[in-house]
């Protein structure tokens, strides 16, 4: 089959011919990848950042974002069968350990991560297990969801988290409002009541962050933790979904945070830095978060079917997978998502 | 009515003659202190740290962990009577904004802070009101439980908020078994079936805390880190609690927790430092905790009733008030917490 | 003053001149009254069916949906001022036990229902406390919503308890689209994203459930039961909500739960009568429901304050209370809410 | 391999040879049974009052409480290997449903139950699968354990639910102290500080009951609902266990709720009759139970290795099966249970 391949850290990837992988266990399900998302995850592997927290074996197929058609399934399979239209969860996980028992799979203690540290998805093939499977609902296309199955899922559980602080009368704020935050900002309005306050940068993103619904919005112009204050009446908001994690904005999140409030962090790339008198004298939390689970990818796909979460993508065939992430490197893909199709 | 105040910061504390407080509002609650916790917090109050935090106007009566006996009630009072033996609630609060109606007094909006932010109970009189009284069991002395209302409070909140995730078979660790550490070890036994790693580097604050259930104990010796790890199987504990919060607890109490974990934040000093890397990656929280609500306090009440919950204490009379708060600054009152009593 | 009295059960309420009530406890808060929902119950009261229940001397005032104009206040009453448009929690609570200080003030220890066991607010003024008042957005009018003081805050609260039931993908049923299901079905569109299913025998309620945003409408003709089990894939929904409580929708209600599912009672008249074996093979919830909470109500008034949740209602003089009765009693207010107004 | 078997309903069962189940699927667990509680339902089967609920094909064999060795595994299996000492969830679950996939497998949507539905664990082996197998801690033996794995686990479910209702200070009845009540007493004490009242008709059971750590011990002569009262202050129990479910503790047990308390539901024969006006003026819940999950089971077994809970049993060899149904049957082994070994 043809695949997307790393062959060594710093260089381009390859389009190449690459022997099928076969269904070989009795819970295997083997995939005709329709649709995978192009991330920028997978620029960083590319750059090599992942080559020691994943230590996979290169040559491999990248590509976490993966929808398709079952072409094959393992002897021991029973809830997919060929043809099925599914959406994969990232992770391929044992269903034995606690965590997987406690619909926490992404803290599975036995999974593997296709398009991490074992071959993903930007091929016509990908092999996964039974418990990552998800079918998909007669009205939806692999292509239009497929970046939901990493990026939005991400964004879907930090939302869901959220639920129990927001109830009517509370205040969420959403710092960035790019591919995670719409998702983010969809799964919102879906699931609470809450009062949203989006910041970010861009106008053209707060424009699009209140045509789905936010009460307002912040340009984040050195302003926005003032702005913030004054919303929510000079206390700050229940809730802050910070979705850069960052430049700065790991400070104002906390600053943005109500007393007995919480600090999601979902981007990252910067430092949480907070004197522990102001954790206690404030009782504020700072809650980590990470992927979701198989039942947050349900959830979402539910939510999708029913037209309450929706995504902007440009399809590239696989073969132009290399111009794709080209096009996301140089920022050629604003405020959507590139979707390898075959 | 014999008082001890601070006049000016940098300077001992007076003992000295001042005006009774008087019943003036409807809800008010005059106390006779009949114990009076010696707190840390006492002595940074008079080093000046607390002076812009509180704001309060100099000169005023410390002592901010009261109990005693009610002596009269505003017109409105209906749930205490002169002569009830009470423990007092650190915070005067108002019972009409959100926290107040949520069982969340602690960041009632209108609240007061007696021995902070108005005169407090180092002294034969205080002036309280009707949502700060908890009255005693018959079978409980004010001397026994005054420390209990504020520093003991503390740690039992913490440890209330974290039953949910200790669970059998899991992991708690905490990190400093003084005074708050032994009442949290306590309340840990009395309310969860973890299993209970205590750190200290005092080889008698280890000893004390086996006594009182702790399933492990290891010394702060440099090798602490590796020996949670391997009580934990290679883990960390689903929770730590940590009672110092500063000198590197930090670091290390979330070093010791295990992915999807929480780190509670207690004592303070310090300042937490994390990449939001980890924070995501590792899908941590990192939880705030401030003194305890009024519930937390009568349930505390009960387990100390029942004998759950005990402390060894020092008492001295209010007029050696100075004596007490030089042998705490000294280091003369290991173990225990002095009392004022009268 | 005018008011609406019970002289004796078995007759017509008198209107009749009575002398102003007065502000006399520190907390006491005096309304004028602009507009008191006429509600089944006022009826049921006239028959003497509370009689016992409430205790209640006679004569006194009904009406315990309330809203008007804050006139004065206790000297210790911080909350609101004269001219303060408000609406009022049916109880006045004492804020002082643990059920007021855990957000349940339903189950306040020291609490007074007026309109039920003292004089209420089918009058021009009623006394209640500082603790029962919640402030009306600027563009909320007391007759837009007295009718949500109890019958509509009896709705919300239930839905509120079964928000962590109700994630994407569940199915939730409600029994009964009359006023009290009206209002659960627009909070269950605000709070949850949740599968709706409406069953009531009206037609014309039918097609108001589904304007407000029922996903399936079902109508009671002896086929419901069948109905909901083909909508809910054959296993029954994940929470029924029964508004009625009588007439065979016991019964009913039970048997559309799915296992590990719940029933909610709302309504009453009638019983459950489930053997236990069934209780216990099916893992089922029975979940009682009673008025609601000040914080409830205080969220309900910011659904209602954004035009998330709204009333039909019908307004007459306060002059013409016996009229609105009549008219109630007859049912000549079919889908909607008499409002007295003065 | 020897194993009972039901032949005919009406009929003592048969020990006979039959032939040795075998590994045929991936997931398969084939264990030797070294331990098969004797219970209350494997009478009932034999009676017939299962027969139409499990729809069983006669003969098979019974036994659904089971502990051992296991013997062989399918190919995919990883968590246990040949030789390995386990108890074994009394379900054999698909790994793959929803609830499944949330810590609630009994409801698993595609299970098993051996000895009700397949073969059980009354015989020399005994076929499973690799989500079923608990390993057991070095220090416990199969013999000491194997009733826990239906009627222990059931009653450490139902207390394991009660556990956030259950903080100091509040009141929990259980009614019922035999082999169940037991284990729910015993897992009380484990999980919470709640105060502990038993009610039982037996003397020896209510003894046994205060040597495990019930606060208050009631006969059940009549006078247990005022006893109940007067415990609690006049108010009822915050929660009440019912391990009996039938002859008139359904309607005692309603009675011994406290107003927004919660009845559980663990015993059956009877059945619940509530008018529905009382469930909301009370605003009371009524809980079903069912067995409990996997990791209720494990749960369970940390606390066994402690030393935390523990059963009285009398063994048989599975030989003596049919003697130890009839001295079951014949009330011969009282307050203790029977374990057939092998």
């Amino acid at each position: 089959m043809k695949a997307v391949r790393v062959h060594a850290y710093g260089e381009r990837a390859r389009i190449e011919s690459v022997p099928d992988p076969e269904v070989a266990g009795p819970l295997d399900v083997l995939v005709e990848v329709n649709a995978a998302g192009v991330c920028r995850t997978d620029l960083h592997i590319l750059e090599g950042q992942w080559a020691d927290k994943s230590g996979v074996s290169l040559p491999y197929v990248i590509g976490h974002e993966n929808a398709g058609t079952v072409r094959e399934v393992g002897s021991a399979v029973r809830n997919v069968e060929p043809g099925d239209k599914v959406i994969l969860h990232p992770l391929v996980t044992c269903g034995l350990c606690r965590p997987c028992r406690s619909g926490d799979d992404v803290h599975c203690e036995n999974s593997l991560f296709p398009g991490i540290d074992t071959d993903g998805g930007m091929a016509e093939l990908m092999l996964t297990n039974a418990r990552a499977v998800v079918k998909l609902d007669e009205g939806l296309r692999p292509a239009d969801v497929a970046a939901l199955a990493d990026a939005g899922l991400t964004a879907y559980h930090a939302v869901r988290k959220a639920v129990p602080l927001l109830y009517p009368g509370t205040h969420v704020v959403m710092i960035g409002a790019g591919g995670l935050g719409h998702i983010g900002l969809q799964s919102l309005t879906a699931l609470t009541p809450a009062e949203i306050t989006v910041v970010d940068r861009s106008p053209e993103a707060l424009k699009l962050a209140a045509d789905l619904g936010a009460h307002h919005t912040v340009t984040a112009d050195g302003g926005q933790l003032e702005a913030v204050r004054e919303i929510t009446g000079g206390k700050g908001a229940h809730v802050v979904l910070d979705f850069v994690g960052e430049s700065g904005t790991e400070d104002e999140g906390v600053a943005m945070t109500r007393n007995a409030g919480s600090y999601f962090v979902i981007g990252y790339g910067g430092a949480v830095n907070v004197p522990t008198i102001d954790i206690i004298s404030r009782e504020i939390n700072l809650i980590g978060n990470l992927v979701g689970s198989y039942n947050d990818l349900d959830e979402l796909m539910t939510l999708t079917a029913r037209g309450k979460v929706s995504l902007r993508t440009r399809t590239y065939p696989l073969g132009a997978a290399l111009e794709a992430l080209d096009d996301l490197d140089h920022g050629r893909i604003p405020g959507g998502r590139a979707i390898l199709t075959s």
